[in-house]
């Protein structure tokens, strides 16, 4: 009689050990799955310049039914590394932090204000020797009542790098000119790594903070 | 008869196709811990300038086993932005393809030659304008041998990055300048993750070839 008790329980406890360790395994397999499929999902990109000139209107244009039709010379539909960055740039909803040696293409200064005007908080930290040379978008920008502070104790502010959201990270050799678009050779890297956001937000906090005029103005007092 | 004959089959069937899942399954599990532990390893870094001037000394000292004492009044065995970037070209045992605007740093420049002193096949593309200017080290590293091509097209080869053994990527705002390292605000970002690394070596080896003196000089006879 104890023979019929303990072959069931042996070959209950052998199915449900089975079942356990299939269950495991598949969890495992799905979760495998789950990262794979996460892991190509958060954006990785390298643009390089120079690029072909083309029209861009349709980047700035209000979402309508009809498509826009561009009256200018220029190309229209094509899909190139700036239009690419404006893109980018344009898909923030809450917040751009950039930090740029030299400003003065006027279609990102046109890209900085439409943000504005859609409610997203810009925040410009740039160089000081720089932002006051002819071409210069910065004083237009700061005029439009973006906040904008420039760097006080390095020779140069020389990044060229923006946060878009607080999640989307564009650096490079890129400087925000025409002639850096359209001339140069330069490149710039597009990532939503948070090991390679984080640290870009915090050296962007810490410049803002240190360059803060108020704290500025009284030290000098 | 025949029943005797298909249980035996029918088991070795449930058995053979269990031990197929579990043998599946189990080598999913391993190759997702194989694809965690190596997920893990990639190098992803982003170091910030200016950084302080340290005695860099032990970085080019043969491998001994006494400590190397250097009299020089530089602090001694920092870990700095500019040591880490040291060691990452250190590194390389095979290969360095360097894409450079602006390149007049000593350390660096010694640094490219030690490399080729250890058989580590050094390319580098620079600025056609800068490499002439004074201080710059291009000049001293061809004299030494060192392969140079300069960007014959672009207003200006305004990229700053490196490709260690095809593998490490260097990218960022930083000139091969003692001012870049010493005074400026600057990031470098270097990183192993393949979709990154893949498209600047692309952009190296079509400059390479685009910048080749033997069909730039075929094209003007």
């Amino acid at each position: 009689m104890y023979g019929h008790v303990h072959m069931p329980l042996r070959k209950t406890a052998k199915i449900l050990g089975l079942g356990a360790v299939t269950l495991l395994l598949s969890a495992r397999y799905l979760h495998w799955l789950f990262r794979r499929w996460r892991s190509r999902v958060p954006l990785k990109e390298v643009l390089f310049f120079p690029t072909s000139v083309t029209c861009v209107e349709h980047l700035f244009a209000p979402p309508t039914d009809l498509p826009l039709r561009c009256p200018c010379p220029l190309p229209h539909g094509a899909d190139t590394s700036f239009t690419r960055l404006l893109r980018h740039l344009l898909s923030a909803t809450s917040s751009l932090d950039l930090c740029v040696f030299a400003f003065s293409n006027q279609e990102l200064s046109r890209t900085v204000l439409l943000l504005r005007s859609r409610g997203v908080a810009v925040r410009i930290l740039t160089d000081k020797n720089y932002m006051i040379m002819s071409g210069s978008q910065i004083g237009a920008l700061r005029r439009a009542g973006t906040c904008v502070r420039h760097d006080l104790e390095a020779v140069h502010m020389h990044h060229k790098f923006a946060v878009v959201d607080g999640r989307l990270l564009i650096t490079g050799s890129l400087n925000w000119t025409v002639t850096a678009i359209q001339s140069n050779r330069e490149n710039i890297l597009v990532t939503e790594e948070p090991d390679l956001v984080r640290p870009f937000i915090r050296e962007f906090e810490q410049l803002w903070e240190a360059n803060d005029p108020s704290r500025y103005r009284s030290s000098l007092s």
